[in-house]
């Protein structure tokens, strides 16, 4: 049973939320009749109904983003905080269901070793692998349903000489975070000279360098794992100047974090938003204001 | 096997501890002999001492808080952590034991909705799920021992009409907030809008609008929600002049973050009473100084 | 199957790198030929790459600590997140086979009651008895393989008066956070005295004073704890403090922070390091800059 909206006398405006929001869901699950939610609203519809009503009513359907940004910002914010396993899941198939590649999820979760550790990456690839092998096992029963024939294993990546991580990885940075990049990276030669090289090698050279997310939603990833987590103030301004200078767009921070406050928290939203309000301030008074 | 205390030549000082302790925790899990720490004593007895000696004879015996109050608290704390079920489906159940109602419990975990996101709300709700379906068969062996024949589902919410949300909302946000309340949403207005609203229509209009939690118990739980996940710094401090504003107490306060330190550690709580300060010494200096 | 390199062509360096950290991994798991990433291989054959030749190539192997630091760290930060239940499990185990004693790992989470909660604390013990278990079985199986006869059980605790808790704790405050220790806790007497109380008593008085692990490797822990939560800023400068204080020393807290790039993301790193410059900056101006 899918729960109704809570009242007959409700107006007409409860009950687009409600249609819309299902409408919305069924693009995720892929199903006319979400069942999802079926076994909360046993318990508490109304928090059944204000899934729906809310998450896919009034923010799922607003513009700004497209379902595949949606799904990809939302399995990165969920891997980052890697308390929602059974959510995750479900996103992870939300994502095919839109029309996400398994390789997109994939590499996700390899840039998620970046922002959230390898732990969370490797919980969240398990995830990703328990979605495709069950996707597969209903592929063989119905075949022919699903458009992209694809294999689970991603091809292992380009063979970059080893050699050339630290200048690949150079020239990411500065493509990525601008002029200023490289300057982070040197604030840590005095200190951790280690840890400054391996942000160059490891997350420039070896995650960034990566074929199979573009960069604009690799940023889209950044941002979206540094709101989750709550604890990435600095990162997060980072990365909402690298998302911009990449090629995103200032609506589609604030549609991100607006979708966000569902499955992070409404304070780790409107943090997000401080900081947002900050980097487009500085953009405005900056060189590049023309932006 | 209930662990004794390490020493047989330790000062009454540690007998008054443990004892307390553990009449404390008969409370919570409604035995009188809790059995809850036997496999941690098995390997780490002090670890089991320690949890019965400071979580219970130390905290939770403390004057300040009631007993539904602390289970609250603590329900609302592990829901938004997210990464301890077994030790939430353990508070769900001493919040029943003390007397918190089904009903209590799920609105406390829609409120997480806000705090925390909907996936650890959903995944706290499977939580009492579990516990609530435990109890009723638990109840069927043993009719008549639970005083309140209470149904698992929550009523649909009050048929208030939809069109009535915002309005509904701006006053409960001045209810709780102070004149200040709907200023923080106008800070949105420039660049995120559609999220100010949220927090109107959704927060406000449809979370704080519900009955079954009266209001300074929902903002205990946001406070608690706030303190344990650290990461929503501006939040807590708005939250505890909301439960000042609602009929909360400073002493309550601080009983609450007290009660933090064991359930989300010293530092989340220390951080806390650093918020706490801040916010009791302007309202020293405001102009409700009387307070 | 153990991932191959993933390029024939690839220079001498990137096989260094993955023979390097097949080396590493060896060690933490006690076999030669690690299988643990053949299931992330099947998917993600980059992503166990990485694993190996960044996670055990680059940094397991640098020098600056003990491999029984890094495993004490690594399973400190996994228990205060609380989200990696699995890989907490790998690390326990493979702390054990770089020689960490069980009492040590025990204590490690005794220790975490502090920072992270009793929840997260007694989660992590959990996982330690369910390796334990398993390496008694398969002890069991194969008998003298296991140089250590150790009994999983941790001795009670060193028959201190409990009247003596406060008394015990001043002292230990004193050495380990320096003149200033006491301070800390001053600065609650006015508004929290009772949580004031409870971090010489509980803090202090009952967890820094067990022994099973000393001091620095005590400190160590709350520093691992403090950088992957990221939501202690205060407390990470404070314990960066007390591990100079017992002995540490900076080449040790960079090699740590490096070290947690990989378990709690490279934001939680830089922010680590962040603090640590602050007070490596404190320390050189202060009275005892000859340290």
């Amino acid at each position: 049973m899918t729960p109704a909206p809570a009242s007959a006398t409700s107006a007409s405006a409860a009950d687009d939320r409600y249609a819309r929001g299902l409408a919305a869901l069924s693009l995720v699950t892929g199903t006319e009749r979400p069942a999802v939610l079926d076994s909360v609203a046993e318990i508490a519809p109304d928090l059944a109904r204000f899934t729906i009503e809310f998450g896919y009513g009034d923010v799922w359907s607003q513009p700004g983003l497209t379902p595949r940004q949606r799904q990809i910002g939302t399995i990165a914010a969920l891997a980052a905080l890697g308390n929602a396993a059974p959510q995750l899941r479900f996103h992870i198939a939300g994502a095919l269901n839109v029309g996400c590649t398994r390789r997109e999820i994939v590499e996700t979760f390899i840039h998620a070793t970046v922002y959230a550790g390898f732990p969370a990456a490797l919980n969240a690839l398990a995830a990703a692998r328990e979605v495709f092998s069950a996707r597969a096992e209903s592929e063989s029963d119905a075949a022919g349903s699903e458009p992209e024939p694809e294999s689970a294993a991603v091809p292992a990546t380009e063979s970059t000489p080893a050699a050339d991580r630290y200048a690949r990885g150079i020239a990411l940075l500065q493509e990525v975070d601008g002029p200023a990049g490289p300057g982070v990276v040197d604030s840590l030669a005095d200190l951790a000279p280690d840890l400054g090289r391996f942000v160059i090698e490891y997350v420039f050279g070896d995650v960034y360098a990566r074929t199979g997310l573009d960069l604009p939603t690799r940023e889209l990833a950044s941002v979206a794992m540094c709101t989750a987590l709550g604890t990435a103030g600095p990162q997060l301004r980072v990365h909402l100047r690298a998302f911009l200078n990449v090629g995103g767009t200032r609506e589609e921070i604030v549609a991100l974090l607006t979708q966000l406050a569902g499955y992070a928290g409404f304070p780790a939203a409107l943090n997000g938003v401080t900081a947002a309000r900050e980097i487009f301030a500085e953009k405005d008074a900056g060189p590049d204001a023309a932006h």
